[in-house]
């Protein structure tokens, strides 16, 4: 209630508890399943662990309190597993720690929740390259330190919006999701000689990238994800700040899509706020911390830490959820954009009056279609 | 299921969405009976009103939904409570806008969230007193930059915790929550000569502090809030690296109070982690990100921004909830802490074999009768 | 060169490196004086130090590269101390550590600081209860979410942003600046009996406030500091993102005071930029970053830790002086605001159009009335 | 002298005021090479500019004090630079805008840090792949949440070390740093038809790369160097908490490299502190905030904001200089880290006698092998 940016978008039902808890639990029967594809257990035991595996058989409220006991909600998971699969309850978790559990879960949580990041973006990036090219030639005044300074077209200032969201689409696509299997040390040490080729099943099993060598306190994957969410809601942050700005009554250059029940105010019957860009900006306020905290936690001891790790989970669910949240409202922002030539204009012919001579658009057109050409050959 | 340190304590009880609406609700509520004293509206639409007002009556999901189309909760929640209150409807939020319940309902939130927080700080504060009192004169090892210093005694370093306790508890039972009441644009304009009377009634009416100013951007109650709140999850966290760097294995003067259940380890049944620590520790390095965002959305343009007002919401209750989960679990870890000072001894006979001879505790002692006198002050 | 918001202030003169290391050897000389007086050392030894303790005998850049053997400047300025004062070098840093010189020189940089913070906030405090108190009842537009809302007062903006800086000012005085004495280990052992005494001489002998105990380790000043800083930031930010606001050319309604090249541009000399008010925000966007550093630094082990602690420098450094840059930047351009009330009514013309009616002032003008008074009453 | 981990070390001398002032004069005379190069200006001017523009020339600490003038650097240096050219002056700065040559320093800045990092994290490489090969089978401690837990190598830790550096080196080479012309508002309109050919020959007379599209507001190229220096930083980070940790007294299994001044106490002369993990943990708790604040400033409005640009300037100089340092010293960590078998070997025997039967290192030798091929592929 307090994150109106995620309400009912995908990124919020792909992070939610109930999407971890599958996480964790698919983690385990992906275990079960390479264990026994390299015969380390029955085949059997990996079909009951994977059959039981679903979070409607477990209690979440109950397991969230009683992680409590051990600082993580492994370990009574593990304990809730066990006895579900009965006699192959020895092969649930076999050699793991609850590390092992919940790192692959939160790669497999990012991998499920930046599929929807990724189609919102593409949403996003088609609007742009649309207000781009409509727009390529529409002048407008360019603004610096808020004041007017000299014309650009509104196609341009697109185009800057949609480089800006190409650069972070393919940082974040290209972000590489590994399982993590150390066991208890890093060592593998249970799995014998089979410990890499387990790591390797492992991954395969997750449909997740094989690590060269345990991260459980070498946090790259996770940095690497933060970094390109962090790039992403700035994007669109930018974005957004631009259309509260052009969308300021005096300026009134562009508006949200209207709808029913969209930008009203509880106060002011005769107003329309941007409430959508709100959202978006509300989210990029709040991203950068979160990115804080995981670059912070980076500095951790030994084999585990006693809580740079537990401090993790949920900023990473936050970057997540808030850029997942910010990307499918700037698809419904840019989608539905009201933009307005002739305030454009007016305002530009404000500032003209001033300047005197009018020096043009300058290389806008040309730089419109560099940025489509770019968007272009993204597509393939 | 990712923040074990609040996972059913106070804290999160009293900052749940379902606490949140009420507190909203309750808002409105309090409104309504303000203006029913002063004979703004009849006292019959204030009881209509105060009765429907319960968070039982509203579907919460789909509120969070409907958020969206404003970009805050009121919006939707006023006209559901309009729905249930029939002919009294229009007496409803009057002369209010969104922030006004939002920002009353945050200090209403905060107001009882921090009562549980200061019940827990006591017990704390109750334990560390003992614990400095009873090893008032128990010689340990100080330790600096990891490595063994100079002796000190146990008792000091209670005290030292003590103290940083002591003044976190003072500096946030000191915040002042005051209402916020300035209709759509903070001069009380729908409310004519009886506006300030209306804020007075407002604030005794919700039991908080009457404000000389609407507040709506200026945001000095959240920053006051948000600093006693990173004070103290430091002090806490101060506390909880000690108690992780005592319980190691090597050095071992320190155990976590025995629990079933408590501090397992999902791969080594022989190790007992200190789990309580780590996850004071979780919270401690969460926070002081939060106070950050918080810090840097005061730089709110005009009489409400498009964004920094929104980005306020998740970090003040994460603010409540890390920092009371963290002070109920550091009183859970203080009540029972194990001290061995046999290990503490033995480990400065170490020291004391490189020193040569033994410096003694100083003012150690003297130190600790300080710490507890001031604690006895504080109790009255 | 790359902070222009502080060149040439207060702030930056009373915290630039020579001003730490005079504060660093103030700390030196205190303390011998302060064993003087207790009869710990002899009367000559407290005054040749205190005579050998000025900034321009020590070579700076030369001891901060010496610093790096020890990770802190305390260790090879000791040494250049002692053979500079000859004979009475053994009564150099008796029984001190590092940390009580570096953290008592932090609170004697500190308080003098913040004396010329407080100057330039009573400053920005006079020239906001003039701009009022003179604008009082000047009609202006409300904006929310960016939009023209309702009517307010020029006067009543004007009084929020002088409440914001009244209660900034109000936390800052307040803020108690304690030394700090401990010894190696905060026991103050080799003073024997004599270290409570000494640590309140060394107070006296400061001009700084005396701590209950030690608080090497428990960094509630540093906090208390960085609080109120990040507070005072905030609420200048607050004014001058308005500024920027108000100063953009559709809106027009304030501009920055004129001055010979003031706000020039390099590429458009028609333009006149809000260059005081950008410096501001610039500040206001950092300080948030670096009380979150100092909040996290709290978790510190043991008697002194291995990074927390010197963590802490520059960001309480970059606290101070950019607060401090922005005070005095905020009363350059609050002295000299020029604002223009036919543009407030111009705009405020646009939005009745749409509104019909004029709702008035409200409350505005009583609510500038409280704002004087607790203004005046703070003057006391 | 508060930041001791650059003290001295290349990244300092790189980021420091009169290297920022000649970087901002070289894009000048870059800039002017570029035109004359196209027929734009004279040779002869650019002649003259590019052998005025070097710092010598100017007066630092006044141009800072001036830079208030504009709220950035380049408005008073053109003119001393102008001043400087006599009638080449018309040539100076033709068509940019500040914001052009200042985020051209930037990179330059960058770009000539990086190779002094670049060479650091060479050294430190270097350093952990003869530690892992050496130690690839010495059994130790492996430590979750402070208490022992099953035996590894002290390979095993330093190939993980290794892949940290390895990875964050690898993300630090491939950022791509371009220079930024655009003009005024972003259109590059002085420049007519030859715009686009005077960014790409701007591009090859600074040896930076061509953007795609002016990035004035689309700061893309300073996040991927952010992120790349945070990740880099904790990846040190990492290491220094760990050596710090194995360094405790009670442990001992390793220590730092012993030199004269190294380590020392100003109060304990028996202490030997591990001063070089304390620095770079020192840097690794600040850069993240660092990152933070260039993550929020991403927002910026229109074609220059009033602020968020120049809060950059601090921060990135910061996370150059702080990772830098940070990556300097500890390669002069690793280069004579001091590793005690015996001591390792000490305390697993102390594990195993909870434990019971020895699980040796599991995989550990076989990990030790990947990370150190995957070290030699990226030697090429």
């Amino acid at each position: 209630m307090l994150s109106p940016v995620r309400a009912g978008t995908a990124a919020e039902a792909a992070t939610g508890d109930r999407s971890w808890l599958q996480a964790l639990l698919d983690a385990e029967a992906a275990l079960a399943r390479a264990q026994a594809r390299l015969g380390m257990i029955p085949q059997d035991s990996a079909d009951a662990i994977a059959s039981a595996a679903r979070a409607e058989n477990f209690d979440l409220p109950e397991l969230a309190r009683r992680a409590r006991g051990a600082g993580n909600p492994v370990v009574p998971l593990v304990a809730d597993l066990r006895g579900l699969v009965g006699e192959a309850g020895e092969d649930v978790h076999r050699g793991a720690t609850s590390q092992d559990i919940v790192d692959t879960a939160a790669m497999l949580v990012a991998d499920r929740t930046r599929g929807g990041i990724l189609t919102a973006l593409d949403r996003a990036l088609a609007a742009l390259a649309e207000l781009a090219e409509t727009h390529r030639d529409v002048p407008m005044v360019g603004r610096t330190l808020g004041r007017q300074a000299l014309p650009i077209t509104f196609g341009l200032k697109a185009a800057g919006w949609l480089m800006g969201v190409l650069e972070a689409r393919e940082r974040l696509a290209a972000v590489r999701l590994p399982v993590q299997l150390g066991g208890a040390a890093g060592t593998l040490s249970d799995y014998g000689a089979q410990g890499l080729d387990l790591v390797a099943a492992f991954a395969a099993e997750n449909g997740l990238a094989q690590p060269d060598l345990p991260w459980h306190t070498r946090r790259t994957p996770i940095i690497d994800l933060a970094s390109a969410l962090g790039l992403a809601s700035g994007a669109l942050g930018k974005i957004a700040t631009d259309v509260v700005l052009l969308a300021q009554s005096e300026v009134d250059e562009v508006a949200e899509p209207a709808a029913p029940g969209r930008g009203g105010s509880s106060a002011m019957p005769h107003k329309r706020n941007p409430a959508l860009a709100t959202m978006i900006r509300a989210a990029a306020l709040q991203v950068p911390a979160h990115v804080q905290i995981l670059l912070a936690a980076q500095a951790t001891p030994h084999e585990r830490p006693a809580g740079e790790w537990h401090a993790e989970w949920e900023p990473l669910r936050e970057c997540l959820r808030l850029t997942g949240g910010a990307a499918e409202t700037a698809a419904e922002l840019l989608d539905g954009l009201e933009v307005a030539p002739d305030r454009m204009r007016a305002n530009l012919d404000d500032l003209l009056k001033t300047v005197g001579a009018d020096p043009g658009p300058g290389a806008a057109p040309e730089l419109v279609d560099r940025a489509l050409a770019a968007y272009r050959r993204s597509l393939g």
